[in-house]
């Protein structure tokens, strides 16, 4: 039965090997003063920074750049950047690198657009939440396939005060433009590969299975979830495998016209709080989690769990419950993200805080997971994940 | 190997039963003064042409209504719509109906825009041609699950003065706003279901094949491929079953999605001036020079015509060419399109218009085919389906 669904997608993806080359071009078409937003060393190590602004200048567009990104954004950094764009008038926000960098671009030229400090705009539960209400114009030039920030309508930003870390949803987190150039992928670093890869794989695992599934994301999801089974573990073995990254760049675009429209599960509900407050790689978290999300899961949604177990390689006979947690764990092995919470340096000394978050900013994962899941279930997820 | 590609597709797209009731806030969204654009008499006999502008009075906007469009609609009927659009001051258009109506919307929303006849906007080949430069704000109300033409960018407008029938391409061409309620579709005869469902069919299959195939949209071929076999015959046995309706309707999403990315073959390119000198429906023509083409074209890529072969349910072993015509003929059989040009009243009495206007206005088509073909391959095919 197909459900009733909305679909919006409003963003012009270019992809392909030298890609990068148009970004100016592109950029020249969405306005004239750009803050260009990056993380502090690796684009101007990388030598794309240059190349981006060179591309700029030869449009005679003007730039200034804000390359203060850390891994986990703050809402103090989106608020600094977007401060700067309003005082130099800046027309259009450009993200360069990963998920980090590309959400700072897109909650800067929210929160510049507005001018209020970003969590008024993401703390939906709070009293003087503003949804937003417009954007400067996105500009997103991904370095590293992994988080679908390039083509979706969410960002995740941490709270410095109080290590919060949701993520939000509007239509205006929308790129226009996303340049997705697999050629500018190929020095990214194995484990950073690794936990990137495993991060496709969840949201779209995780929008399959999720009760608030979507009929358009599923056809995707399918598709992203063979790609990565089958290319991250070639992009891990050798990283100058062009046609590995340029697949998994594109399971990435998929996951993200995915993750724009059904909705992720208790995996992401719990991991956020943990990578909040212990400030580990998102999907490092996700790995340690997962077997046991999965063991919790399964029968909630036997046969969509059961595409994955084909994908692993399982007959219809054995497809079932233990032999997939076997086969993920041995994919888990594969792409070194055998990790256990413990091992990451997560300790449930505050248990009940992590709990209370997940409740607190992350209520719609739980609510679409397969099997629905209270607070001891969850206590009982990271007990057993440690 | 994942090839470089575009992919913009920025039309809101509201599926679902009952949703042709949100047709009137939507619309407000867009403008204040619609001109509603639909056939002679179906949207009035079937009760939604009233529904409709009684939801835009509701909304308190003005309309006007323009029920002048038949079948394979002409310019001279766009460049009257599009001059009451103006005259009118129509700051929005609504096309309510099928591929016609919807067709013939999206033009008049072009024409209105510019003030020129639509045929300066469609004649690629001719001196005087200037590419669309942009629409009136353009909604889709799809009552007939077919060309895709809630989901495309494209048109297909006959010149009444020289019979010629191509289609064209352009961002403008995308609706804002597109509205698929299956519900509405349970009254269309078998007859209308048959040819409706092939089309979706051939566009995605042809999309699939083609040279100029798109790596998103084949994932959303292979899918509306599948849809349709399996669910027009059920549609067909019986118009009342509504989960039946709703698969076309989002099998035609899909398609519509993966014409305006990747484009059509010969066996469009080779059909678009028989409906346009003999105004036969345009897929009843596709049916007949179906087995024809498919016998031509395997060969340029036999992989993925085996993916029809397994959706028909050929074994491995079994999937091989005349196998799949086999199966293809029965198809066409079962959903009764089995019929052959002269019995459509197609004569080859004046073969090399036909085949000057596939050249002249359809190149693409015979460039993407899977096989290239020359005139004299052509004429061949022509022949052999009479």
């Amino acid at each position: 039965m197909i459900e009733d669904f909305d679909f919006f997608l409003p963003i012009k993806i270019i992809f392909g090997a030298g890609k990068f080359n148009q970004a100016g071009k592109e950029a020249a078409i969405l306005g004239k003063k750009a803050l260009v937003v990056t993380g502090r060393r690796s684009a101007e190590e990388s030598g794309l920074l240059p190349r981006l602004t060179a591309q700029l200048d030869r449009q005679g567009m003007e730039w200034f750049l804000f390359n203060k990104v850390d891994p986990n954004p703050t809402d103090l950094i989106i608020d600094q950047g977007a401060a700067i764009a309003r005082r130099e008038n800046c027309d259009l926000v450009i993200g360069l690198g990963g998920g980090s960098s590309l959400d700072a671009a897109k909650s800067i030229a929210v929160a510049a657009k507005s001018g209020l400090p970003i969590w008024r705009h993401i703390a939906s539960w709070e009293n003087d939440y503003i949804a937003p209400e417009g954007a400067l114009p996105i500009m997103a030039i991904e370095t590293l396939a992994g988080t679908s920030s390039e083509s979706d309508n969410l960002a995740v930003i941490t709270r410095a005060k109080t290590n919060e870390k949701p993520g939000y949803a509007s239509s205006f987190l929308f790129p226009k433009t996303a340049i997705i150039d697999p050629e500018v992928m190929v020095t990214v670093p194995p484990k950073i590969t690794a936990i990137t890869g495993f991060d496709i794989f969840c949201h779209s695992l995780e929008g399959y299975v999720s009760k608030a599934s979507h009929p358009i994301a599923a056809i995707l999801n399918e598709k992203a979830i063979e790609i990565v089974v089958n290319n991250l573990p070639k992009a891990l073995n050798d990283g100058s495998d062009f046609e590995a990254r340029a697949q998994l760049a594109f399971a990435n675009i998929l996951a993200g016209f995915s993750l724009s429209h059904s909705k992720a599960t208790l995996l992401h509900a719990i991991e956020h709080p943990l990578s909040g407050h212990f400030n580990i790689p998102h999907a490092q978290g996700l790995a340690a989690l997962f077997p046991k999300w999965l063991e919790f899961s399964w029968e909630g949604n036997p046969e969509k769990f059961k595409y994955l177990g084909k994908v692993f390689g399982l007959a219809d006979s054995d497809n079932n419950k233990a032999n997939l947690l076997k086969k993920s764990r041995e994919f888990l092995k594969k792409i070194g993200l055998d990790v256990s919470l413990s091992e990451l340096g997560v300790d449930l000394n505050n248990a009940r805080r992590l709990i209370d978050d997940t409740f607190l900013y992350m209520a719609g994962g739980i609510k679409n997971n397969p099997v629905t899941a209270g607070k001891e279930e969850i206590f009982q997820l990271l007990k057993e994940s440690l």
